[in-house]
């Protein structure tokens, strides 16, 4: 038969979304699955009964990542999709479940055209990638691919001082496969932007090329709290000042580098923070972002320059301390490059970009051929109950998926 | 006699600062004496009595100021001298008091020595100037001068719910004397500078042009609240970025304009005020001061512009409130140039400088000669427990008010 005719089933596939997101649904709107909760323990036994139906066979590992495989004509390594199906505390129903049920609408396909693949396929869902409950977040990947120790993961206590270990026993995904060994023969994930760039741009599908490196810093600035009237500019030690001086600088940063350079100070506070009293103190974060790990550090030590040049002039005190810090990572460019050709065979409007967030697919990277597929996020929003991707967008990246994964398992 | 033999007893004034800064003592130092509190009643009480001590007769008027008469030869206008003995919440005992207290020893120099002046004197202290109970501040000396009406100062409710006028006579101040038509000769206050200036620049005695004129401008501004990772610097409506760029611009203003010019950007808020998130929200407050009316419009002006300009540019929505705005209050120069000049015959070093806090002498200053004597704060702290003023200090700037009091009570 003629693969490149095969479709998928967007109603069919709609109808699993939207019958998730009823387990955990907030009464607003959106939904709240956190990680290992009770409602991610109903959320998985839906998936994992799903998966059952399908004919998967469903194996589960001591971190609770789960997934399921589709034997193939050949003994090889699997071709793999996955995502989570986990929640931030209020958000929609598309993030993480749609990369998830897409895998499982490919396998549904091939199922019903009568199709077995040269070889294995997997789709799984990985514990606690929103890292809403327990830190880090990407915790089950991490573990799945050997880049987070399983005993150190299992003993994290959550913000309700419950432990992952404890936690994965009472809801019955404490699995028994070990982790850190699973081998892909490539890596597939479908997933929201939780971006507006593809939406402003009139475009369909993102060819993810990577995930950008993050760079976190706080700095705390102490100067001399005093009268605003009675203190002249040149007797001034204004913590305040040196703050916003460098969220502008944070700005001309990002816009003198272009690029994929982002430069974020989403936290700032004063201290007495009273209209007629010069700051003595005050906190600002530095959130760096680009997709080239030489570019990132430039940026990073212009930023550090400039704080230690202007607290020398301001005659102020600088604490700075590192909040996170990522290398970029880098998706395989014949997987990229498979994602865009396939997206343009279906017709479809394609732009390769950087993912500005986090995924599990970052930790398959390394380990074998790895790509993502972004649909958009109408207007950009995420982690949030108005989470929205329409059906046509959702359509098109479960279509581009089922090639790429054709394409990688057929031969 | 030879009047400029008088001498202040600075002995004598220290006993009664401390004896007055034991009333509503806090235990780590400092006083607390909320106008018209038991506190403030207590001190008021103990003032009054010294009052009579001195001979002088002692008038309360409706809002509460009390003034201390001594008559002269002849029947004019009374040269007066006045402050006030509230404080804030966590104060020090020489903030208004010594004012206060460096009239009465004047009187008690005139007493010792037999002299009758010429024209009659009168020393007082105005109900509420700190504004820390009850808004506004200067709330006394404003209705006293007409520049407050005094049933809408009465009605006025404050911090704890209750009303001025009902305060007033539970502490037994609801006095008969009406307001708004006290007339004298002439104005004298002598107060801690409640800044840095004099003592940096080792000046014993400020002789004050004037009192800074204050513009409050309040901008709330409304952006989109979106992820630090996924948007990029060009889709961004970042409030954060606006309100660190008008703190940045309030500097430069300050800078460009120079003189007395200050700017200060004390209060700043982000929403969600997260490190990764892009402020949708931010508050920031900037306060304007200048001695010249025209220069305070000007530096208004520039920072209106600025923000109209960047809220266009950055697609922010700005709500813009004035929470107040003083025009400058510039004191006779005949009675600054008179400060300066008793200030050089008796050997101290004295500059003219402007006020940068507001005091009950401007609203003096419509209605008569005025002028403020200014002596050094230790380190310009000011409403805090370590404000600290020396003794000599506090003997040079009482010495000069006898000076120029004795000036014009005897001509």
């Amino acid at each position: 038969m003629n693969l490149t005719t095969l479709r998928i089933d967007l109603d069919r596939l709609h109808r699993q979304l939207v019958t998730l997101g009823g387990i955990g649904a907030l009464p607003g709107g959106g939904v709240a699955r956190l990680a290992l909760s009770d409602a991610d323990r109903a959320g998985r036994d839906l998936v994992v009964d799903w998966m059952r139906k399908l004919g998967l066979q469903v194996t589960v590992d001591r971190i609770g990542n789960v997934l399921g495989l589709r034997p193939g004509e050949s003994d090889g390594l699997p071709v793999t999709v996955g995502s989570h199906i986990d929640t931030v505390k209020a958000g929609g129903i598309y993030d993480g479940n749609l990369g998830v049920l897409a895998g499982l609408e490919v396998i549904a396909v091939l199922n019903d055209a009568g199709i077995v693949t040269k070889r294995p396929l997997a789709v799984g869902f990985f514990t606690n990638e929103e890292g809403s409950r327990f830190a880090p977040d990407m915790m089950g990947s991490a573990v799945h691919q050997g880049f987070l120790d399983l005993d150190q993961a299992l003993a994290v206590r959550g913000i309700d001082g419950k432990s992952v270990g404890e936690e994965l026993v009472r809801i019955g995904y404490a699995g028994e496969v070990p982790t850190g060994i699973f081998r892909a023969h490539c890596y597939f994930e479908l997933h929201v932007e939780q971006g507006p760039v593809l939406e402003q741009e009139g475009m369909q599908i993102g060819a993810v090329e990577g995930v950008q490196g993050i760079s976190w810093t706080e700095y705390r600035i102490s100067g001399v709290s005093n009268h605003a009237g009675t203190t002249p500019m040149r007797m001034r030690r204004d913590a305040g000042y040196l703050a916003a001086a460098i969220s502008v600088e944070a700005r001309a940063i990002a816009q003198a580098m272009g690029g994929d350079q982002v430069a974020t100070t989403g936290l700032l506070q004063f201290k007495p923070n009273l209209v007629n009293v010069i700051p003595g103190e005050a906190v600002i974060t530095v959130d760096l972002r680009n997709t080239d790990e030489m570019l990132l550090q430039a940026a990073e030590r212009r930023m550090h320059e400039f704080v230690a040049r202007n607290a020398a002039a301001e005659n102020l005190d600088v604490q700075q301390r590192v909040l996170a810090r990522f290398e970029p990572v880098a998706f395989d460019p014949v997987m990229v490059d498979l994602v865009e050709r396939e997206a343009h065979r279906l017709g479809y409007s394609v732009r390769r970009m950087p993912s500005g967030a986090g995924h599990d697919a970052q930790m398959f990277a390394p380990n074998c051929p790895t790509a993502m597929i972004f649909v958009p996020s109408v207007r950009g929003i995420s982690h949030n109950p108005a989470e929205f991707t329409t059906q046509d967008q959702i359509g098109a990246g479960a279509q581009v998926l089922l090639g790429v994964v054709l394409e990688q398992a057929m031969k």
